[in-house]
């Protein structure tokens, strides 16, 4: 993830972290954000800098007085911070509105929780969309390129900006759930409890060869006009819609696709012997490409894919995933609860296997539950009566542990 | 697969078949080239004809004097009519040499092996990229789309125009092994043996899922010119590779790709941090898409992923798939032997199962071998012992059954 730029001390939270950020101004669309690293440049793996950049982000719940409730969410690839309530880009609902609000597994009458647009994404946070303060024009592909870790290092200072030295959980599935293990391993202090899911250790070739795929389709699209397309008043569309078409492909495993469309017809008796959407299957694909990019930057796209295939926290550690997990030299005091799902064939359940038993090798607390569901990597989004069981069943573990007041029962 | 076209006679071998042919000239690039149905249409599955169509094929071994020797090779998606030998495109061996030639098991001193340019293929017959005769321009897209059922029925003229009433046996792999089933079922007299490998009775779901992001690649590229690229003096070279690079990570298992390039860096001692192939797999599927493109018509990539899109053996038997196996009210006489790969997740060995039960349903003669092989769906082109013994005596089985020499043994 970094060669000659880990020196650890510096990646360690600024003594005045509060003083580092600033405001920014309500009239932005994805209020709010904050101005971080804007007295000390943050350091990026790639060697670079970030400096003034903003970060957007959403809060839900009230914190608590000693700020023990806090629950940071990382969101996946796509995702944003807008877990529940309306999405001002969409108009559609929070994207986990089943797991997360009043009496839900993540219970925002207890918990506060925190959701920030990951470094590189378009939802407000820095990436290349964002203007650059250098040039008063968008990045574009001058934005560095940045890794999970790099993501993790920002949503830090956002959290000691909120003044949290320590989270009672981080939670995230998917990229989000790579996010997640970089936090444990990064900040094992300012983490009581993690919860990864459908995540994976590092980005398998298979992974890696998606990715690219996607990214080609994006680059191969003349509108793109070498990542210029903003400058050029124009939008790779089409690239971008086959690439979110490869992808959503990953997400539903083969058995979700046969039950939710099999071979069933798009609103037509038989095959119009064309190159139409004859097949509902096909139709869907479509919706999923063309909603995509009207809510998507394809820039971020190529950013945040390729911080996914850089992702592998055992290359952080000398090639032992288990020495991610070491503090000081003893188990991490970080709880994992690590969970996948029987048919996801992105992050299988192999490889969070991989994860469980290299906590286990350092003696960590962790508790494993794969899920049974035919839903597929997309389950931990879904309504998987079994996962909110598990989430609820280790928050409100952790909670005693914490100190934290009990769940009050059936009131929802 | 058929509607009101679905009178059976229309499908019947022409009485003279010899007679609706003639040879092509020998100055084209595919020689030898017949042209079919020059006295009578060839009907279509979409309701439309061809009439004079060209079919490129090659013969391999000698013809016996009762013509029963004779192994028809139905190629896949992207293959082609040069199973061993030069090819003239590529200037690379053939793509099946492992399987096939003298000693071989498929083996060219015993057999005679006919293998053609499938319909709406780019190497000599007929499809998009030919000469549409009305206009004296490219077919494009008004070439008709066709079926996996149109290509056998042009198969079969050609099998007719050779003179030979039986194939000793069919083999194919992938889009192969459908057209195997498909002479199975339309020509069950025609056929003494079935070998579809890797094979499925129709394409799922996903299957359609991936052939149209495929489709969608090519679609969206410029380039492509609403399939008038040739006519534009243009090639949607960007999007075809696209297409090639999504579909080739379905040919391979997870396993594969991760023994073959894992994480490896390619020709760099560390990440660039930036879009560039820094991952041996993101330069083999550069590769593999841009060698693709030198050799394949982004339109014939359309044509015959929708043939196989539309491929459904049950559906054309009232949903039944084991009345696809019925002649005449009883079991099929042709012996089969299905032969699927642990490792393949496009055309699975449950979908190879499902061929097998129906078979058993009907008490059809079928062999049924699971080759294990880490090496995924193309396994069936690939160094696999297993799978060559099992050819080897399958074959052998069969050519005793059917009064051919035995193989001599121990010359290779």
């Amino acid at each position: 993830m970094c060669s000659s730029e880990c020196d650890p001390a510096k990646f360690m939270p600024t003594e005045q972290p509060a003083l580092d950020t600033a405001t920014v101004g309500a009239d932005l669309e994805h209020e709010p954000r904050l101005m971080l690293a804007t007295s000390r440049p943050m350091p990026l793996d790639c060697g670079e800098q970030l400096r003034s950049f903003p970060v957007a982000y959403r809060t839900f719940g009230s914190l608590n007085a000693d700020k023990s409730n806090a629950i940071l969410i990382c969101h996946a690839l796509t995702g944003d911070q807008y877990v529940i309530g309306r999405n001002p880009v969409t108009g559609k609902p929070g994207w986990w509105e089943i797991a997360v609000g009043p009496g839900r597994p993540i219970d925002t009458d207890r918990f506060f929780v925190i959701c920030a647009n990951a470094l590189g994404g378009c939802m407000g946070t820095a990436g290349p969309r964002e203007i650059d303060p250098a040039t008063g024009e968008p990045y574009g592909l001058n934005f560095p390129v940045i890794t999970i870790a790099d993501m993790v290092r920002a949503q830090k200072l956002l959290v000691d900006h909120l003044g949290i030295s320590q989270l009672f959980a981080v939670i995230g599935g998917s990229m989000g759930g790579m996010q997640v293990l970089q936090w444990a391993s990064d900040y094992p202090d300012s983490v009581f409890a993690a919860l990864p899911l459908a995540a994976a250790p590092r980005h398998s070739a298979q992974n890696i060869a998606f990715g690219e795929v996607g990214r080609q389709a994006i680059m191969a699209d003349p509108d793109w006009c070498g990542g210029n397309y903003v400058r050029q008043g124009k939008r790779p569309e089409r690239g971008l819609a086959v690439a979110r078409m490869a992808a959503h492909i990953t997400y539903l495993s083969e058995t979700a696709l046969q039950r939710k469309f099999g071979r069933n017809l798009q609103d037509r008796a038989g095959f119009t012997y064309g190159f139409g959407a004859d097949f509902q299957v096909e139709s869907y694909l479509r919706y999923q490409g063309n909603a995509f990019v009207e809510r998507f930057d394809a820039n971020s796209y190529l950013y945040i894919t390729r911080a996914m295939d850089y992702f592998d926290l055992a290359r952080e550690h000398g090639g032992v995933l288990s020495r991610a997990f070491l503090h000081n030299g003893r188990a991490t005091p970080v709880r994992f609860c690590v969970i996948s799902f029987s048919s996801d064939w992105l992050f299988p359940t192999a490889v969070s296997r991989e994860i469980v038993h290299s906590l286990n090798a350092v003696a960590a607390n962790v508790s494993f539950v794969e899920v049974t569901t035919d839903k597929g990597h997309d389950a931990f989004l879904l309504d998987e009566p079994e996962l909110h069981q598990v989430l609820s069943g280790f928050l409100d573990g952790c909670a005693t542990h914490r100190g934290l007041p009990r769940r009050r029962r059936g009131l929802r």
